[in-house]
């Protein structure tokens, strides 16, 4: 049978979704957490990586099992196993052709920044703190040129290796409350750090550090440094997986 | 001069505001901060202690210092030498006579409760999860019994050691979303626990474990076995001080 999971994790203490050699992941955490509750080694496959440091309020994961456990009853006998900043809330059967990556229509990440004068403790582990207050309506009219189909290379770090660099944003909505700002970007994909540097260059745009058409001019040339920084792992969540 | 600072902090780490011999406290590394920024060896003084793992959104700290250092300038300088999980916000001159705890007039905790069927990773340092969902009326019921000036020794953990257990509660506010609860109990004074004991009497008679006539009788006969539970001292801030 193959099982299908909604994992939420606070990402400050691991390397990131994927196992590594010398560093505690969240696959790590919940394959022995399996392992602990039915004795049974499991290999889990997520949605998509996430890197070290950066949170999951809708991580999807699958894996095949022969477990007995009803579906609805796994994710109690996983929490009691699970470190305190790793849960899951929700365990289905899926078709044995899903794929939890595979089978992806879109996902939602959301980065978090304040602008308050000075950091806030309770904010620390889950949004940057960026002191200049940005112009909203800069940031929503950059947002409008990043929307849509693009060869979205410029928007990538340098250790990304994919074939296509072209990826279709649906949609980007920015909030902000009480000088905390939340950036959501719906996708069919993303490249290595696409949403981090989407971020810093709305955030760019609207402290005027970058225009319009330095964001046009990147699209055409391919070229990153025309964009903003790329945003600090820590204000970066996997909010949402859709099928 | 008598400096006065607004402090926020994450108490996980901490032993509590106090100074103690063997772990750390949230004074001790606020005035080590002071002492860093400027040699001077200072005592600070808090509006009250917090229990190890209570946080504080608005602690008010007194102090006094020979330093040149503007008000204005003084967070800065201490958030760069202080841990992530404290900052100060605010420091302002007070007249020598002024008492960071002898001036309160009022104030504010607020307790967090959140009753989702599988804790939330993002709230366990923050508030206690309590699966059963309580009914909001006879939450709001029992606090009209507890607001008001009463005798609070059936409030009061063991270990208090005050003359007099008569406090004013002027106000308990409970606001629920999202099954995330937040009590808001303002008051003349709290003896040991007081907050975490309302917020435990307040819970159990919304899960029907208490009745409003076991409020009356502890008042009367100050039995602090007829009220709800401690919650965790995690789900606990000082939120506001008024002088």
């Amino acid at each position: 049978m193959r099982f299908l999971l909604t994992v939420q994790y606070v990402g400050t203490a691991y390397c990131g979704w994927q196992r590594q050699p010398n560093a505690l992941s969240v696959q790590q955490v919940l394959e022995e957490a399996f392992f602990l509750v039915t004795g049974e080694k499991v290999c889990m496959h997520a949605s998509g990586r996430t890197d070290a440091g950066v949170h999951a309020k809708g991580q999807r994961v699958h894996f095949d099992s022969q477990t007995k456990i009803p579906p609805e009853k796994l994710p109690f006998a996983l929490n009691t196993k699970l470190p305190s900043d790793v849960r899951v809330s929700v365990a289905t059967i899926v078709p044995d052709d899903f794929h939890a990556r595979y089978s992806v229509k879109n996902k939602t990440y959301v980065y978090s920044f304040y602008c308050s004068p000075h950091e806030d403790p309770f904010m620390f582990p889950f949004a940057e703190h960026l002191p200049l207050k940005p112009d909203m309506a800069k940031m929503q009219a950059t947002a409008r040129l990043i929307e849509g189909e693009h060869d979205f290379k410029c928007f990538q770090a340098s250790g990304g290796h994919v074939k296509s660099t072209i990826r279709t944003v649906y949609s980007i909505k920015i909030t902000e409350n009480n000088e905390h700002y939340e950036i959501a970007v719906n996708g069919n994909g993303f490249l290595y750090n696409m949403v981090r540097i989407i971020a810093g260059t709305l955030y760019y745009a609207g402290i005027d550090r970058i225009t319009p058409s330095d964001v046009k001019k990147a699209f055409e040339t391919g070229d990153r440094n025309l964009l903003g920084k790329t945003l600090e792992a820590k204000g970066l969540s996997l909010y949402e997986v859709v099928y």
